[in-house]
């Protein structure tokens, strides 16, 4: 049976499990869903995710949620190649990674992004700024790490943690490229003369074969990133 | 070399870590460091940890920090017993609990837990209750969980979802046990009344060989749970 992921496009949750789907070329059902339209809160949806979120997995029975989850999941099925590393010490720096991405990043991004996406609450600038300054001190970090490694957590290959922060990079990427984000001077772009290093990192992992089938769908309408 | 951690009392991702290396019965030099006298903020451990949080995990030259990377670490290197599944639908169930805990419940948890413990903010008694709110929403689908499973993610032993969110909820208990807690009404507490499966749960927590090393020893002088 053909695993079916359900997701909304500009999701990064959504975003990092098709990463990780195409990196194992493993072919699945596309299940789209219209947030504009609610369809992730939809009865039949909540069925298969209590929570009404994205992404969530559907492979025969077995339905799992959670980006992280479902990573780790598909690796433990279809091992090759590994995305969570191949020794205890790669396991080890790729957790960090993702830990670090989504225990210090994940939450002052989401503060900038959702506010630059649906242009309410920008006028509470420290807040705005005060997330800001976070996002830089992580760009900083990550930039420096870049300096002497090819992928985010030091390891030989792309690994999971490449896959959970580039969505995200992304996003904040494409929140300050709108209008409302140029009087902020939030300091995160443009990419390759802040952060040259994560900036050669984008084109790494957009490198990889299928990147371009993981891409928003909406996003290539509005935007161009280059 | 031994392992070496670093730690201190009460902090629930070195409990993550403590209850694992017990699992799996590891011995270590135990590192304590006295969060009152910024132990945790001095040159020499920043260098182990730059961001000065604990645990931080130290194998030889190998310096390991965020609890769950430490315990994906320790679990490819020491695989026995396996604390994040022997199957692929495990390790996603035990992922998902893992998500669930740190993306839903360990922020309104913290939110209240340092008011309670530093006797600040309290009196913000809208942004507490409404992170009461979603406490008792998730321990509510926590309890319901655990009316047909033993474990939290349903799993055959004990594994890493367990140890992520007991810390949590020992923690969630003894704030819910100061004085200053009484009138929030945060109806977390009595446990074995408002959530009798997690009650239980908790104590085959406590049966594991080796918890007592791991309770946080500055709780054992001002408080007791029972």
């Amino acid at each position: 049976m053909a695993l079916e992921l359900y997701w909304v496009s500009g999701s990064p949750f959504s975003w990092r499990v098709m990463l990780t789907l195409e990196m194992k070329r493993l072919p699945y059902e596309s299940k789209l869903l219209e947030a504009s339209r609610e369809e992730h809160k939809s009865p039949r949806y909540l069925k298969l995710n209590p929570r009404g979120k994205v992404p969530t997995l559907k492979d025969g029975d077995f339905v799992p949620y959670e980006s992280l989850a479902i990573m780790a999941y598909l690796d433990r099925k279809h091992p090759e190649p590994s995305i969570f590393g191949t020794t205890a010490q790669e396991t080890g720096q790729i957790w960090r990674a993702i830990s670090e991405t989504d225990s210090y990043l994940l939450e002052p991004a989401f503060k900038v992004v959702t506010r630059l996406y649906f242009g309410r609450g920008l006028e509470k600038t420290d807040e705005i700024q005060s997330a800001a300054a976070t996002i830089r001190q992580e760009l900083e970090r990550i930039n420096a790490a870049l300096s002497h490694s090819v992928w985010i957590a030091g390891s030989q290959q792309i690994s999971a943690a490449d896959i959970a922060l580039f969505p995200l990079v992304q996003t904040l990427l494409r929140a300050a490229s709108k209008d409302a984000a140029k009087p902020l001077n939030l300091g995160v772009s443009p990419l390759n003369q802040r952060y040259p290093n994560i900036a050669m990192w984008v084109k790494r992992v957009e490198a990889i074969p299928g990147y371009e089938k993981t891409y928003p769908p909406h996003w290539k309408k509005l935007y161009s990133p280059y």
